[in-house]
């Protein structure tokens, strides 16, 4: 185990922004492989951005958000702002859940937090919050409304 | 491009972390590739982790600190904390250097601050912070202090 | 589109290897989410390598074989030898069903068969042959013989 | 050590495709860091796909070509087939050499054969072969013949 058991900090337990009842999170289950670990046999500390944007992309198809298909209409969501915090590792077969929800919007900026606990246990591994912004993939500039649709569909969500 | 160009932010362009002379700085070369991109053409946003794991790896070494060999002594470094904020993409074909330095020591916590800049013209597209915590490979616990000499060589390149 | 059309080949289609029934595989799906695509918008061609392997441990944990486990326990089965051949990319969105089966065992060899579909139109994509050997961990060398429960169990589920 | 010693084939060594005095192979050396490991402490078996993909765009631009250039002009050249064999395992921390040549080319088909060898030993690690072929990026057709500056570079590399 070279992951250390980082003490419980006050101020990610109290971080609101992560107080908040198992209903408003969205579950993405994930099973750790040999391609996620590294030489230490836990997972790699970058496997978890992988995770993070497959549990988000699928957070939006479940409210009607088929993202392949925004990209396709030219309307990119890339991270502009990401942090994460890792508090115990996941070794290799251990299952783990991906619970992720939208903080707030912005314009259109859209704030996620997530986070990540071993299955079994129930154990705290890693939080973070990741930012996306809308981008028109045709002159590269920042949106200045979301498209309609999107929008609806993100503020009846962040608002559950 | 479908990476925005965020506005210049004060928060950060005025960070004394971020406000050193070209000289503090290790740099660390990269070209994009095809396996960085994604389907934007640019660098998947996860793909940094993997230049600054390597410019940090190769920086230890510059000074003396042979990370496999620590590892094999017992020291294993994992990351337990990381930001980055995204400002500019860098597309396919690109080179950039990966800057990172060391901006605190606190017990066996060690903070590296790092700069990504496209190589040609000089323009800043990432900046992050990450920080490492030495654990005991034995026990996976946090060591009480560093090894004397990763202590010595980290102590003289941090106050350069 | 920038994956081209491969002329069907009768080396291919005729292959016994490849010509089994459905029962005979086991099937694992997958999602083509950002991180796994290239420049081109499609499935970087290393990807499917996380997928053959993702597919692989499942298949073993469904027959009664714990991949991590077996590594606790000291047996590796590290891949010596991959073929892999693209017949049709797949687009960010797509869904895809990793068929695979074990083909035959000779000693400590187990070769593994795949194919891969795309899940809406069975379209074949890609077709692979990946040969695995199992090593004890202890010493680096090749095992004499499988573990009995492995050897049961694999046997038991190649003869399906 | 989990990777095994396999012992050499004679296929392997008479096959005169790897048979060739050092001048004919293009270099590029690699460097072994923790996000190339995984749970073993060795290279991650697709890990190999990135080096060898950087080796080739790398040893295109050394005769001339732009990899990414090509791209934007329309020409994209995916891999169509791969077969890679695993020899011996790289541990974190090592070098290694990644040679490539092209072993020969069939109208808009270009096979690649590669040997990765552990650099201050000189050990063969892995021996592959790839296959590439032009495809038009507007109708993802393949391409009759390969643009005239690209069949001439590589014409002349090949015959080196």
């Amino acid at each position: 185990m070279t992951q250390p058991q980082l003490p419980a900090t006050t101020a990610l337990t109290e971080d609101p922004a992560l107080q908040t009842t198992a209903e408003n999170w969205f579950e993405y289950p994930v099973r750790v492989h040999p391609h996620h670990t590294d030489y230490a046999g836990i997972v790699w500390h970058g496997t978890y951005l992988t995770w993070m944007e497959e549990a988000r992309v699928e957070c939006l198809r479940s409210i009607g958000i088929d993202y392949a298909e925004l990209v396709r209409l030219g309307c990119d969501m890339p991270v502009v702002d990401l942090s994460i915090r890792y508090h115990r590792a996941l070794r290799m077969g251990a299952t783990a859940m991906i619970n992720t929800r939208i903080l707030e919007m912005t314009g259109v900026r859209i704030n996620w937090a997530y986070q990540i606990k071993e299955h079994t246990t129930n154990t705290l591994c890693v939080t973070a919050f990741v930012t996306l912004v809308a981008v028109d993939r045709d002159n590269g500039k920042i949106m200045r409304r979301l498209p309609p649709t999107v929008q609806d569909a993100l503020t009846k969500f962040s608002q559950r």
